[in-house]
């Protein structure tokens, strides 16, 4: 319990540290703030770009992307004027153009860590997508960046505004069903195209479990509200001609002080969606629980049952202009995602060692 | 492909081994055949006695227990005579009754070597109940019995015979829904008696892994129709009032020869009760799995579905009398407890080790 109350407090107190004084860019009014997306590959086209045209808070403003032909096709899709289309060359002259409030980075997982400085020092406030960098120091960097430009910065979690996903936490931290023991949390598809950038190494930066873990990691940790103090994990290469330098699976254990822990399988080479904790007799869980298409509720007590959202995104979204405006800590935040690098950077470590590692908060 | 061949025949030539030329005990008609039930705790009680009220090819005619209370009782309600109702002290002489073919030992792990040896010495066939003893020593020494004896030996292995099972081994054997790469096979009850046997070291042999675990592998080894080569493993413990000795949970990872990994979690503080195999897009599984009491399938691709028995034991008791008959080795050989205690070795020395295990079979 010290422990425990020692993170809260130490959570809260970084929490109040990079909520800046007073922000650059907040709106006058409540009129949406104007999004730039960053990167126009399959996420922004299919879940951001639709779900933006739902959001009340924001909307979308403007596209940064190399290529001319996907900026004409979003241009005219999403009436789009010239001057708020950018390419990686003139991005930085984002910072003159009152249109856009927020830059929304979703490139590949190696890029993440410049754009939101680059975005931050032209005086935009930031959504990263998740994974937040390649690793925890990259994420210090853009937490400092954003703090001395005085912007706001979320990581794309969209689960953290997910009705389903709340209820897992609620039911999780507040203990209704009694003191979770045990968590069941995994994630996994088989990657389809072998020539994607999230099999390579330096631009993805590890595989399934850099994309598809953070998932499984946060349903665990979320769920009993508490950071883990120690890792074990297994690494597995099969098909090593598409995975070369990466892990093509792999499982962890997570321990958490108020005493659960956690087992997840995380993979690129079949399909899981499922998380289950369980108390003593009684148990809840989502299954499928993370893709952004839906999660379902299970439950030995009661339906955990809520309408899905046309798109995950619209809340997310909208509650960081919320908290722009409120001049709050985004639910998301930067150290949040940081506390996931930190946690992927013990999991590999601890698969590479075939030893526990411990993390110190 | 060399491996799993070799490990196939080598399965056919030691099963050819074991199976006893002739044998002393079977029935030169069709009566069924008597079965003695050793230890009439909880099982022998609600599972196995309402069982052998609907076998067809063998009854209840005997009962070995220490308490003269159950003994009454059980006389009674099932008719047995005086004759064939026996002690521990008295237990030999089942030798020189006629109405006893099998006997079914249903008693703490601890006992199982003792018994099945002796039922062996005194010319009866022996089912043994799960986990088969304490270790592969014992499991060696009881087939040995059951050899010279010229007896068959059986493990309770009831969802050997149990349909969702049969079918889960089906679609991973044939791999009609392609070769399975990733398994979740876990199962973990809140023990609600501090004092029950299964809790005791030297009794129990040590816990969920003994109790439970042996579900959780044969799940997986059972889907993928082969033996792990190498497995890790790790072992928690939190309440350490109730669990001195014995792991309270421990969670495994196996590694298949034919590039399937399996992921468990085995506990006694939470319910979970899941097999889950997938191999690319594809996916079959049960959940509830492993339960007495039935099993529910899912799956991607078509239902799996089949009547629920009203017992499992039921099709495992009167597939051994066929067994015997047909002077065939059983699915459920003794040869396969031995399997799997050589698995749980290896899995308890991986988790104290912290270190992954080869197994060579």
């Amino acid at each position: 319990m010290q422990r425990r109350q020692f993170l809260a407090q130490s959570t809260l107190a970084t929490a109040a540290l990079l909520t800046p004084a007073s922000l650059l860019c907040t709106a006058p009014d409540n009129r949406p703030l104007g999004i730039a997306l960053v990167g126009l590959g399959n996420y922004a086209t299919n879940q951001l770009a639709p779900a933006l045209l739902q959001t009340k808070n924001c909307r979308l403003a403007g596209i940064v992307t190399g290529s001319p032909e996907k900026a004409a096709v979003w241009k005219a899709k999403y009436n789009i004027p010239d001057k708020n289309v950018y390419n990686y060359e003139t991005f930085d002259r984002i910072r003159d153009n009152p249109d856009i409030d927020i830059v929304y980075v979703v490139l590949p997982n190696s890029m993440h860590a410049e754009y939101t400085i680059r975005a931050a020092r032209a005086g935009k406030h930031v959504i990263c997508e998740k994974p937040m960098a390649l690793n925890v120091r990259e994420c210090e960097q853009m937490i400092e960046a954003c703090a001395a430009a005085k912007v706001q910065l979320a990581i794309g979690y969209r689960l953290y505004y997910e009705p389903h996903h709340l209820e897992m936490r609620r039911l999780g931290v507040e203990k209704p069903l009694g003191a979770v023991k045990t968590i069941e949390s995994s994630l996994g598809f088989s990657m389809a195209n072998p020539e994607s950038w999230r099999l390579n190494k330096a631009m993805g930066g590890g595989g399934a479990i850099m994309d598809l873990g953070v998932y499984c990691i946060q349903g665990a940790r979320r769920t009993v509200g508490e950071l883990p103090v120690a890792v074990t994990a297994q690494g597995y290469v099969r098909d090593t001609k598409v995975f070369k330098d990466i892990y093509e699976m792999m499982m962890f254990q997570m321990e958490f002080p108020g005493g659960a822990v956690s087992n997840s399988t995380t993979t690129y080479s079949s399909y899981v969606d499922r998380l289950y904790a369980t108390s003593d007799y009684r148990w809840f869980g989502l299954q499928p629980s993370f893709n952004a298409t839906g999660a379902k509720g299970v439950s030995s007590e009661a339906p955990i049952d809520f309408k899905t959202p046309d798109y995950q995104q619209i809340a997310q979204m909208d509650a960081f202009v919320q908290n722009i405006r409120d001049n709050t800590t985004p639910e998301a935040s930067g150290q949040e995602g940081m506390f996931d690098l930190k946690i992927i950077e013990a999991v590999v470590l601890a698969a590479q060692k075939g030893q526990q590692v411990e993390l110190n908060w």
